[in-house]
């Protein structure tokens, strides 16, 4: 009689959580306080709160059904969220909002979603790819490719020996973008060693299309993992000859289970027409503490100085950061 | 001492579950691709990626509680997603946030909820009364009443011998919109045969008030269902002796126990003050295919033409869609 | 082997249980019907739907994350809802977005958040402190403070011996609100008794600084709960010296388990520059009936009277509201 107890017990806890069980309800509350300049030289520095200093805050709903012989239906709806502000940004579900079919294959989904260069930027940052951490998002002019475009179809390929790739293509759409974006990426991975490469090409104007080039690769030595990444975009602005040429090397050094150090360099130079028009370089340090599977605290530092083509600065960049990072 | 550790488990989980169990997340994501076209004679087609073909895109928090004696408090927020975008629509909860009470006399709620009307509206479509499948939709002037307004009581009565019946009254007020709603529905389903009637009007302006009337029914013969529906309104455009008389037949044919196909044909005649000034037909073809239980490929191609009193025609519509719904 | 399969369906249960455990999904959805006028003398009275008449409807996510050594990381996200509109408040999440660390020190949250001050506000109503209900929010010149204010940092003091307390500070950031608000409060509760005092100053312009200082008190005898508070601010509409002067009594009577009455009297005097410019005072009374733990039935009626100076009436405010309150 108990175990039948325990058994109806059982039952209704069960039943309780299927309720629930098709979707997974997840996210990260990111958010720090620092000082932050980022202006022409003289400009001065603002204490501030910003949300996502380490990964953008974010609520998402997704789930994965199984529909027998090996293939799943997927799917995922992901909003962003400015914590010290309260707000969520527009469109709501901006980080992600697609509906696919997963298998041995790999998985096809359609929806919005980023592209596939996308997919491997992060993996050529240090500072933990943090948005207010990494270097080279404060750096990177071929950073600026659209990241998660409208209308897209995106293949993600199983590992084949290390190997994966991936390839998505946004559709230019009335109810859409006014462009289209193709995007493809190869990458590698096999015990300390992890490489890849990615190219975008987006549809702006006749002749002057943006086309984006990433090569990265990172080798942990155990004590230290070592990243190096290229950069190369045309197009910038819609304008034929506008060129950038990016790179960035960094370090990520564990210092125990839960600490790790991380530090970067970055420099991008941009010319027009063959004319160096802008040169931005800089550094950033950064350090992450775990406090729990789920829960970390961070701090950093980045500094970046912008000069026009006759070597005058026109932008400094300072940022210092510490903020809490909470994923659900 | 086993049996008190299954127990804690037991109740672990059971608790962990009762902390969700108040509330069923739910929601569907649906995206196709496929060719649109609708505009003036002439007008080309786009390739475009679209939400929610087979039924609109959304996410949805709903929950009872019993109250004991048979009554129970009822809940629901369901938000539309358009997902080629990553966007909600506005307002957020547009598809539905109310509170209310319900036991054997059926159901009260206040808030945002569908009229009356519109609960039966989709009974007489074919094309699974898919958003871009059902050639109701694209066709029928009567089709064009207010769905879902603000500030709405309804009341659903239970099932009595087949027969079932609603009624819903929308608020004028200056938080709100500017007119009131009232509508009434009353259907019959007994085996294979349906019907219904429902009538709203809206008070937009002395003396021409919307008003629409539909009646529609259904038979299922197994091998296939017969539905047949008709649809009457005044006051379109908040015009006095504008009207349209409009009609729909269609059939759907179960092919399987996942595969189903539909087709039908939908016609409307605009009249103001006697004098026929538009007319559309069309026919729509649609099939469906179940994955599992909560995924579902469809494709549907829908045709219709516009003409003006003239008899010239003044609009084409064309679409073709493919997609993937999947609910959670 | 029943054991085991016992074992396993408590392991499977649990495990679907855990994947949603990391969150806590919860809400209120409330709304009712009413008659509401508030204008010029003579203005005619609206029968409307409101949401919140007892309660604002929201929607939330929130969680603990037990860190070890008594120290937990919590999280909140919160939107409100107008129920009868179906529409999200903007920003979004502006009930709430904060992350934070609690423990034996008391809480530290970043992000989105209430001030210390409006903590106590509620403490010091009648009408069980109903957004459409309590008289002070409709009478008191002093409820105006920033309740909400974006990058706030707060700290709540655990309990000492029944004294607690709370203290904020949100910063003035580009990003942001263009003022610091400063906010404290102490509070006290045993037994019978529980009082409060807060303070906040937002820095609206130099020396007119708004300021805000409220105490309340309530003394439960058992068969009535009296309630009495006081409110003082200057610097209304970043005048120097335009202030106000408020107070309020209330009691709460219980009437059996589920039935709750309360009533209550506010008064507000506003001057600038030493002279009235206009004193407006009203009642509430209201009741509510609990049809369960987390639904509840409510009506309450308001009525209050604006004069300037002179001593002329300015504005009549008549509320009367029945709803019903479902929390999840």
């Amino acid at each position: 009689m108990k175990k039948t107890l325990i058994a109806m017990a059982v039952l209704a806890a069960s039943g309780a959580a299927m309720a629930q069980s098709n979707v997974t309800l997840y996210g990260i509350v990111d958010a720090g306080i620092g000082s932050f300049k980022n202006g022409a030289p003289g400009t001065s520095s603002e204490t501030e709160m910003r949300s996502g200093g380490l990964s953008t805050s974010r609520i998402g709903f997704k789930g994965t059904e199984d529909l027998g012989g090996g293939l799943k239906a997927v799917f995922k709806l992901e909003a962003a969220i400015d914590v010290q502000a309260g707000a969520t940004r527009t469109p709501y579900f901006g980080r992600g909002a697609y509906v696919g079919l997963a298998g041995g294959f790999g998985e096809v989904n359609i929806g919005k979603n980023w592209t596939a260069l996308d997919d491997i930027y992060g993996a050529g940052n240090s500072g933990f790819d943090g948005s207010r951490l990494a270097i080279s998002n404060a750096v990177w002019a071929s950073a600026g490719y659209a990241d998660i475009p409208n209308s897209t179809i995106k293949y993600v390929s199983p590992s084949f020996g290390g190997f994966s790739g991936a390839a998505s293509y946004s559709l230019d759409q009335t109810i859409g973008q006014s462009t289209d974006v193709t995007s493809f990426q190869l990458s590698y991975a096999a015990g300390p060693l992890a490489a890849a490469v990615g190219y975008q090409e987006e549809a702006v104007a006749v002749g002057a299309d943006r086309k984006t080039t990433m090569v990265n690769g990172s080798f942990d030595f155990g004590v230290a993992r070592l990243i190096g990444a290229l950069g190369k975009v045309s197009g910038i602005g819609a304008v034929s000859g506008a060129k950038a040429d990016d790179y960035h090397v960094g370090v990520d050094v564990p210092l125990g289970s839960a600490l790790t150090l991380s530090g970067g360099y970055a420099s991008s130079k941009s010319k027009t027409g063959g004319v160096t028009v802008s040169k931005t370089d800089g550094f950033g340090i950064a350090a992450k503490y775990s406090l729990s599977k789920r829960t970390t605290t961070y701090a950093g530092y980045r500094d970046a100085d912008t000069e026009n083509g006759a070597g005058v600065k026109t932008n400094e960049l300072k940022e210092f950061i510490v903020g809490v990072n909470h994923a659900f």
